[in-house]
């Protein structure tokens, strides 16, 4: 019989080359553990909520009021919501119009653009444009439609660096674009050098591949690293000399645990640079109520905003949006609400600041902890987290780990991976679904199991790994003379 | 200097070819006219809490609750909150891993899944696979991801209705493959004929396009017709005879208007006609919490269910869909909520039924208003609205108007509907958004502006459109005999 519309076979060979690790077979095999009853700790993703933490008071007010705005002409309204979120909820309900059910513009409700350009004003001191402002279903979404309007086929292609969150990689093959990475350093850091990015750009160059765009990941992730102002400026020049799109993921700005490295964003950097590069470098950035100490993942809210863009382009891009209508109403009330916070004297201020600082200083002990627990395992070294919500420890497998693995029909951090999870119920995702250098192994965690749990993972851990090392090391010691090289 | 890589000349040209008219040149014309301040009336999208209807009270109640979970807590909450709502909560909150701020599964939570299973099993009286059910935000996200699944390249066709609602025209284009129009026939309440897809499909064979897949939408948008079981009986044994995926855009399922033409699903239609045809044809059916008596768009919340799709095909749409995480969450509530109502006894009960056949009823009476309104206008020919929320009246423009519509360069219709705007602030789409024949003229107007308000826009619209006429037509008669062919 002759196969039919949606048989494998012929289905959109784009669609069967995506690879989307943070939920690839490690979670698919922890879910099925799970099933079955075993305790699983899931740090494949980044979602706070999931592990026990509590989402800030205040926003939960005013947007549980904007759903039931009958709640207002209660009379009882008082006794349950204080005065200030009242007055957002009418604030917010006053943007829309015909409340939460309606869709909005296809870009966002015009006046929640507005309080995001107002924030970014305030955040780098330059004015932003709302008219430039869309507002998205989470960030991730905002993402894949600028790399739909940028790809046209395999030969345009997008710089990512490896190790990478796989939101790229995916999307990328998804467009049907080619991926051209750009490595970072371990040894530094993280750290980028431009030397390398012109390298990839020519490498890709004499193949036939034409560079169009650039993606920085800022906080890293999954390597957890925060780009110096140089760092950022030598790579906006670079975009400028190359005519690249620097896309700009932003979205831990609010995760940073070390105070001698701050984040400081592109568009920034881009501007304190003065022309030509303040009036040429093309810049899309990204940002999300689902990372910082809001942690809002399931509701689905985000933001881009564009920078030297052209009018034209910018059209194309509110056309293609508007084909899905709008972004969820209620996520756009929670950006409004991220980027225009409670102010000193505001009645629910305390304790917004109490939970919210209560969650990034929780955060920054936890980061220690588990580098600090990672560094203190055999054969793992671990750069310290600087920001975002991820520790990426490099694994460093013995020859016969390897080969155990290349018998069992795994790559070898996908097998080491399996192991943990199979010994202590820890979901992590192993480093090969991010990219990394030949012969080279990680894996990644969030750090967002609660605070009390994690000494208790971090000996489990090490438990397991030791064991594991214990188990595939031969003894005349090549992980060791590997250590001290 | 070299062009950058968001400049319009390097952008994918699939995105340029989109065409979206609910949102195009009309849309933008009357949010420009009401920054000016003038009074527009948008019946471009079906956006029913924008033109004043009120959401059901229970659902928002329990989303509310769900929102801020403190409030169960609260000693206050009986006061504000019926116990069935807070059951409710209770309910659905036990069914995420930490509440709405989590990301769920990216086909949805499981427990709502299976709501949606057992609401199909009492729909149809066929079992249905929660597994099979993936959650969207809303309808058209899922229509994407099934059509871009599809779609390899430009000779990969796909079956479309003309008139149709342009998502599928612009989804097509924007991944690249090519429309096969079948038309429907406005004078046979524009039903289809299974000769004309064969011709369609043949025709398409001829130019090198393999047909893959066929949407219908039931009821119609813009159209309004119900088809009948025997209309989708044939529509399936086609598509079980040239292996196509049927598309079943069902989003208007509970807005029914007559009763002797109810609303029947094609998976009821599929499993009716048992093997070989209820085992082989690969359906896809989707719906939504935006229209029916919920109208709660801005909350985008959907579902597709598949039928017959293998499972290699099932895992491919599972992995792209985990590229964005999950679907929002709020609106999966809500789903939950439309597809497992309150029962006879509950004691929101009462309230929910008075509110839910409020709006249904009023729709009821505004689709009558408003074709008989459009059928008391010259040159206006209009087919009751069935089900859905569109009037779809043909206009039948004299000559001269043609002439002057080309003279000011835009295509007549257009002409027409800005016209209309300008002259009485109702905001509609021309035709040519959604295909018609060569030479006929439509618009399409939604059913949604308040009912008291009804008269009013239909008096409006006839003063405006019979001076239009008199000041377009040929006084020897063209229209007149149009008219009376």
């Amino acid at each position: 019989m002759a196969p039919k519309g949606l048989d494998y076979e012929l289905l959109n060979e784009n669609v069967k080359k995506v690879q989307y690790a943070v939920r690839g077979e490690l979670y698919l095999r922890a879910s099925e553990l799970q099933k079955e009853g075993k305790k699983i700790i899931f740090t494949n993703v980044g979602n706070p909520h999931a592990l026990g933490q509590k989402p800030l008071t205040f926003p939960r007010q005013v947007v549980a009021l904007c759903q039931a705005p009958f709640l207002l002409d209660d009379p009882n309204v008082g006794l349950m919501f204080p005065a200030d979120a009242i007055a957002r909820a009418k604030h917010y309900l006053s943007l829309t119009s015909g409340g939460l059910g309606a869709y909005s513009d296809s870009r966002g409700i015009p006046g929640v653009r507005k309080e995001v350009a107002d924030f970014l004003l305030r955040r780098d001191g330059y004015p932003s444009d709302p008219e430039l402002i869309f507002l998205t279903d989470g960030a991730s979404k905002g993402v894949m439609q600028i790399l739909s309007t940028i790809i046209r086929g395999p030969s345009d292609g997008i710089l990512v660096p490896v190790p990478q969150y796989p939101l790229y990689s995916a999307a990328i093959s998804l467009f049907g674009g080619t991926l051209v990475p750009y490595y970072l350093e371990e040894t530094a850091n993280w750290g980028l050098d431009v030397n390398d990015l012109r390298n990839a750009v020519s490498q890709a160059k004499s193949k036939g591949i034409t560079v169009k765009a650039m993606v920085i990941i800022n906080p890293g992730n999954p390597t957890g690293q925060c780009l110096s102002e140089a760092n950022l400026s030598e790579i906006l020049r670079f975009c400028y000399q190359e005519g690249l799109v620097l896309l700009g993921d932003e979205v831990y700005q609010q995760n940073i645990y070390q105070d001698e490295r701050p984040f400081i964003s592109s568009k920034k950097v881009l501007m304190d640079m003065g022309p030509p590069y303040s009036k040429e470098v093309q810049l899309v950035s990204f940002h999300t109520v689902s990372k910082g100490y809001w942690g809002e993942c399931g509701q689905r809210g985000g933001y881009f905003e564009m920078t030297n863009i052209p009018p034209k382009t910018v059209d194309e891009i509110y056309k293609v949006a508007s084909i899905s209508l709008s972004p969820n109403v209620p996520a756009q009330i929670f950006m409004g609400l991220m980027v225009n916070p409670l102010k000193p004297g505001d009645i629910s201020y305390e304790q917004f600041i109490r939970e919210s600082k209560g969650v990034l200083e929780s955060l920054r002990r936890r980061a220690r902890i588990m580098t600090d627990g990672f560094n203190s395992c055999r054969n793992v070294v671990c750069n310290f987290t600087e920001g975002a919500m991820y520790s990426f420890p490099q694994i460093r497998l013995p020859p016969k780990a390897i080969e155990a693995a290349k018998s069992a029909g795994k790559v070898a951090d996908v097998f080491y991976c399996l192991k943990l999870l199979e010994a202590t119920g820890i979901s992590t995702v192993p480093g090969s679904g991010f990219g990394q250098k030949e012969g080279v192994f990680h894996l990644r965690t969030t750090i967002l199991p609660a605070e009390e749990d994690m000494p208790a993972i971090m000996e489990s851990f090490k438990k397991f790994n030791d064991e594991f090392m214990e188990q595939y090391e031969d003894h005349k010691g090549y992980s060791r003379m590997s250590v001290a090289e």
